[in-house]
């Protein structure tokens, strides 16, 4: 990628005051929202020009080059940006799973109309045998 | 719903300093994400007791009924919440187009590898046929 067409790229888009955008990771193939993330320019970037979908980590507050530490990377297909230029789609090939309690989403509490919540998928992997405490 | 149990679930979540938390809209048929919007307590609560999906619009500072104008609402299929409680995932019937510009989803414009933009999904729908400049 030119420098200057990623300038320009990045410069369309409108960050937070902490200079983050969410990127919400969705598995290509089987279409299952798989996370929701944080970028900055920096994790754009690299995950632009390595194929590989990096965050920005706001706990660590550091790029967060997703399954470094785990080996549960996600291949990027598709970066996708939104009407507003406030929101980032990544279509992803994920290895593994995605949550670092070992389901392949993050997204496993289902919450009915009665205000009851529900998981509705299981632990695939022991997290103690991805990280342990370790980043995701 | 019981107070009680809505209480419970909405102090389990993690909002953002403005009292919002991003949720993802997803075709629970389809499986595309169609948008991405904020919801404060508020916006839950409706969306989960009129089974219509309410979002909070920044810009206006006001409960947004999503298609309260323009008709293209989202009837709620399943609220699901992460693991980290920060996001909330909204499967949904849309009803119509989900973005403002006409478009089925927000998320038209695919990055490429070298930074270029391309459009990839068309106009439906003439937006001023929606909703002229009012709220969509």
């Amino acid at each position: 990628m030119s420098k200057t067409k990623l300038d320009t790229l990045l410069s369309s888009l409108k960050f937070n005051d902490q200079g983050l955008i969410p990127a919400i990771a969705q598995d290509n193939t089987k279409g299952d929202i798989l996370m929701m993330a944080w970028m900055n320019k920096e994790a754009i970037e690299k995950t632009l020009s390595s194929g590989r979908v990096c965050y920005w980590s706001r706990s660590r507050q550091a790029l967060w080059k997703k399954g470094e530490t785990s080996g549960q990377h996600q291949d990027l297909v598709d970066l996708i940006i939104d009407c507003d230029r406030d929101t980032i789609l990544v279509k992803v090939k994920q290895n593994g799973v995605a949550c670092h309690t070992g389901r392949r989403s993050c997204f496993y509490t289902s919450v009915s109309e009665n205000g009851d919540c529900t998981e509705i998928s299981n632990v695939e992997i022991d997290p103690k045998d991805l990280y342990g405490n370790k980043p995701s």
